[in-house]
């Protein structure tokens, strides 16, 4: 018995290995494209759960055999069970419609039905994909995989949230030294600094949240070019209904078709979201791992979990490794954005051969988001503790709480004070004092960093 | 008489041309700092409101002289009244905070209201920047300049929107053929055409819209870090009721002061939404142009307004050279996009030092988008026309019509048609008859494009 | 017996699986770092040669024992020999010095070695680490590695030349229309136009060729901050001399280690290099998909291979599939040329902590390159025909040729023959006979469009 | 008198303003676009140059009367001595080929020339164009400007480098400690750090000087298409070796003119070069300004000049602003480097049509980094000092010195002493002396950072 069976197309005959799911259209693509890893999983889960919403509309409209669509039915139900990943082997790098794709899971389909079924032989073309067109199905599939993958990762981004949010608590009493052109500053709370890192990720999640709901817009039911072409009426009412009752998510029939196989603004716009979140999450990164700097000849300010030893001999040296792994995300999600915002700005006619670097480039940034955000909260913001000896001994050593003198001996003063600290290297209490301008108690009354950070009452 | 005035700052006495209403911190400014254009007007005038807002709250709270406050708003009356750009000599490539034209700003105000009331010297920190640092005025300058920025672009985008809505209504019924992969497919009619980049742009300008007041939050009585330190009590909700006032926009305090001087996520996502736009605006210029390619060995279907002589001896040659200018303007955004969202992601602790570069680019960005539109809409599409002969001609000569005869005398003999036209060089027409299976009344009555441009009735 | 054995580090134990060969910190980090895939494995064998080279010259300077570092040498052999992946399961998204997968290396070799030679046990770090860092090793596998794929990718760069070089000679005479603005413009030869797209091809190649030895500076000899500490004298020459003679490359001691281990400025330029040959690729790629347009209503001067079916039903229709790859891989290549310049960027006083992105990025791109550039040369580059007729009838049905008959009649009555052939629709020889002002003798003899593919002879 | 005269083109007349040395297709494009900034005038002054050439070389061929190319060169030579930037009043934003400039400089040339010579009339496109195409003369000249762009930076970089050098030995033997992944690392000397950053520049100039040439390559000889259709026999090398004598740099003519004017690879390619000396800028200028972070409550190894005052009333507080300016321009370079690919990649068949973005946008990334080197060279770098004492400080108070002791006491003793002096807040020297393992003499003997700033001599 041979290790391949022949099947056919257009073209001619192909053999295909005996035990693959897949038939002719799947093996050229095999052959023809080997470039790259393969089409994310999510996509060919869309499709799947397409290709079992068209069977029941087309059923339901009497265009295919019902006994055929409750088989596609059942078939996809099993394929999504379990994971099938092998029988779709095709890769990113190959028609930029993702037609191949499509072919895939309708070719797999008809293999695996045959199985269940031997005798109801199933078309690829003229059960699974009908009135359907790789270039209807695959652009939804796209928005579903992406939709989800959204929804995925907001909760990550409140976890990330919250768990900065007991920190800002915590830490909300403790004053610390401000910033701004990484020179010393007016001072802060550490609950005040966190809390700006919290309201930048709050920005972005609300950013996520208000526009999300673009990606819902599923091109089903234009076929080809927009048109329509070969579905019954309402044809894209019902199969978008389907998929919305079966996801339980809001998708819309697209409002105009035309727009949805040729351009992917939604998901280019909503990418620009994720690129404005990773260039949030860098500061944040960075903010950390400076402040965490040290153990002796840095910032020193914040204490990070160790997770690994920094040193082999050097106690103290902690690794921002949590952060480094994040910011390399952020490395990769601009990338991703130049990517994403090129191949949709591709398009022509009635169509972008952009899909498949689309889709891969919009997952990868959405996946890398949310395992690294996840991993930043669980193994870094958690732990995060702050050095509070050293945050009031950078305090208590600052020269710009010279300004809280003002008010009671006037600028003048107040200036020969803080020079002389500067010049000698005191502190300004201890060059206060020597000045004769203010006494002990005075300064200890007037300068109260805690007081300075926050408007007049 | 001399040239020159000695102006004094902390660090000691600068010479100042006679001439000029600025003081010692520009002029260091200047000379330290020659590359680049000037700083965006629009910044300067939202920074004079600023100036103008705090007199008055200022006053009102009994923190400033009422007589200072009134000759502050009279003075910055005057200065919008013309355009002062002299005054403003300071370049954006100067200090990442943009401190030095906040101080450039107060300064000719000083010097401006010494012309005006000579005898109520005015100070530029204590009374034109009381209870402002430039840390919290020039953020908030930014978001106003560029909430209208966002503003002047918005109707020009409807224009544009209603100007193709025009030509879809002309066009709504002439047929043409349809292309995926560039290649020839299922024909739509041009009204269907125009409909897509209609939608998209629907699309750009919906994403815009419902972002924007994300620019509306205004940082104002932040000061220094975002504290609020040195700002009497509810400065912060005075002012930008002033603002919003003035203005008739409604801008609010930002939610987070120390996110508003430390990250510019919502200049950075509503740049997303703008390279969005620019994008889709690529796959329409690149759309117009390639469709009136020729004028005989191109596609051919449209025609553009010749504005120039595309050459000086052969007729009909019209070069896209609208297209050409709004193109060169998507690159540029994409480039901006790139500029705008690293500036963003390099905030350290209480403040982001990438300040004018982020509000130059994104001015330069609505500017170039806002004035580019306008002139594709004014000089291309209202005088778009279509080579209507030419559509037909491709329609009948496409074989992608045979899919129409399937129904009728089955899937084999139809392809045998097509391919005996492929091969003779025939229309599918004088193919089907030549092949005895159709006569001419039957491939008339089948073979209606404009029946194929929807799905079944 | 247990499944785990207790590994033991500076942080406590772990438990690390019996069956697999690496230890505590690889351990750590695979349960820290769950993000993106794996670290390239071109790095991986690039750090089993430098453990070998290492060990070669601690032996040859008595720095270990020679016993020891001909085990390091058998056991990396043997590692070399087999692809041992499995073994190597550290993401890129890890520490950003890559200290991980260093370690990861370093502890492979011991438990390797201790199935070898169970009686000779080997340090991690004071055998097998011995005289080198991650913080030089990294980066100087990273330069062995993409130095290896710039290497890989010159020869499929020559097959594409080669190839179009054919197509050249073979398409030497046939005369087409030229095309700027998209606009018909006057004629040359297909050989011509194919030459330019081998000039773009050959100048890209040329700048890598010009500039990759920038890859050959190893850091080797740098340790922990570029000072070398803890290496015997001259560790640097000798391990580059050896591992050049292991791969014949002429590797040489980086000039500056401190430059090598905080910068990456060689893999940004040459990545600057390969994002050049991606955008030429992208320029070449849409010539050829345009030109092919068809097969009735588009330019079809160009017939490329069918690969797959482009329609089931309508022939003739070949999608450019190939080229959709190609420039999905450009769109990457243009997204990883962002991250990899925003990660160089990124370093801080003695070290970049991008490394593990950089050098994936890179990677990334150059087998992107070499794979899709390999895919197109054999798939479409060999099978491309042109369709000779419609470029003759493109030609002859030019405007443009009315510039060789001003010569001889005229500007004036030149321009009044090619208006009129405009106006009715005919050829420039059907208007110019009807004009009365040439004949067809004089016509055909003026007319040639082969004359005006040169310069005066 | 009229304020206008009537000027003519094939499309008709145009009003034209009297004073202007402009004619018809100047003002047609003047008023068809206005969106954006003037063209760059680099470009202006070299198409000026290559009017002068191609007079004098046409004038030799006897293409055209030797008075008017005497007259033509004259006019070339009076338009060169003085700015005449208002007299080409187009913006960068018009027909992508850049052909309304190279017509406005023609137009210019022969009304300027008429008042010189009413007698002698010239014709902008059979005169002054002769022999050339804007296909061919524009690409020339955004080669010229670049190349002179580059030549301008090369000095600007060696006085960059050449200040490092003096701070390099300046500060050769001061000891630092190194920072990796941000926290305390090995020590090495400042002259050891600014090496790092010397070498990184070198790199980059390096890779400008040896590419540069590709920017030689002038596609004149052309015409509209590459072909040289219209030139007489050898202008190509005749006009490129008269410019190559009046600029005495060693123009060549392009070895393909096709790609000449259809790609523009080697302005891509050397703005990746442009690129990355931009990033390795970036990161010199992080440096400096985080360690010259402070004055209290930051680094505080750096001292940089106080060029503005930092604080009205906090001493020591200087804004690290030049380095602003110069991250500033870096960011714009990033945005750049993504413009111009994008712009280089969409060419199509014989032309790309974006032409002046790509000059306008590498011209103002040569211009800026120019500038702001050269500024950042003078006002910070000249001034740069260090603050021995807080580096000395900081490497005492390091806890990495204690892999000094281990050759001596064995590493297990060595880490108790470290452990011990986190966990009291020691210095090394003060928990060794404590441990009683190490005495006060051995300390010093055996711990010197100096020693570790190099290999085992």
């Amino acid at each position: 018995m041979s290790d391949f069976r022949l099947e056919h197309d257009s073209l001619g005959s192909v053999k295909v290995p005996q035990s693959v799911l897949w038939g002719a259209q799947t093996e050229r693509s095999r052959q023809n494209f080997q470039t790259g890893g393969p089409m994310p999983y999510p996509v060919i889960k869309a499709l799947l759960q397409i290709k079992k919403a068209a069977a029941k509309v087309n059923s339901s409209l009497s265009e295919i055999d019902p006994a055929k669509a409750t088989l596609i039915e059942e078939t996809v139900d099993q394929l999504l069970k379990q994971d099938h990943r092998k029988d779709f082997p095709l890769v990113v790098y190959q028609t930029g419609s993702g037609t191949q794709t499509n072919m895939n899971v309708n070719e797999v389909i008809v293999h695996y039905a045959a199985q269940i079924a031997p005798d109801l032989p199933l078309s690829p073309n003229d059960d699974v994909n009908h009135a359907q067109s790789s270039n209807d199905t695959f652009p939804a599939a796209m928005m579903i995989a992406a939709y989800q993958a959204c929804v995925d990762l907001l909760p990550v981004l409140t976890q990330l949230i919250t768990a900065f949010q007991k920190k800002q608590t915590e830490f909300a009493t403790i004053v610390k030294i401000g910033r701004t052109h990484l020179q010393d500053a007016t001072p802060l709370t550490v609950g005040q600094e966190i809390s700006g890192w919290i309201s930048a990720l709050e920005h972005d999640q609300q950013y996520l949240k208000q526009n999300m709901a673009t990606l819902l817009e599923l091109p089903l039911g234009g076929t080809a070019v927009g048109t329509g072409l070969n579905t019954p009426a309402n044809f894209d009412q019902k199969i978008v209904a389907d998929l919305a009752a079966t996801y339980q998510i809001p998708f819309i029939v697209a409002p105009n078709k035309f727009q949805g196989l040729a351009n992917h603004s939604g998901l280019n716009m909503i990418h620009g979201c994720l690129r404005t979140l990773a260039s949030d999450l860098l500061k944040i990164g960075n903010d950390i791992r400076f402040l965490a700097s040290g153990p002796r000849a840095g910032y020193g300010e914040l204490i990070i979990p160790a997770n690994e030893p920094g040193s082999s001999i050097m106690p103290g040296k902690v690794n921002p490794t949590q952060v480094e792994a994040l910011t390399m995300v952020v490395a990769r999600i601009m990338g991703n954005d130049t990517t994403l915002n090129f191949a949709a700005s591709q398009g022509n006619f009635e169509m972008n051969v952009y899909k498949p670097i689309i889709i891969a480039t919009f997952l990868e940034s959405t996946e890398l988001l949310t395992s690294s955000i996840h991993s930043l909260t669980e193994k870094l913001v958690k732990g995060l503790q702050v050095n509070a000896p050293r945050m009031q001994a950078l305090v208590e050593n600052s020269l710009m709480l010279v300004t809280a003198l003002t008010p009671h001996i006037g600028y003048e003063k107040s200036a020969q004070i803080a020079q002389s600290a500067q010049k000698q290297g005191t502190t300004l209490r201890e060059a206060a004092l020597a000045s004769g301008a203010v006494t002990a108690t005075e300064f200890d009354q007037w300068v109260k960093p805690a007081a300075m950070t926050h408007p007049a009452p």
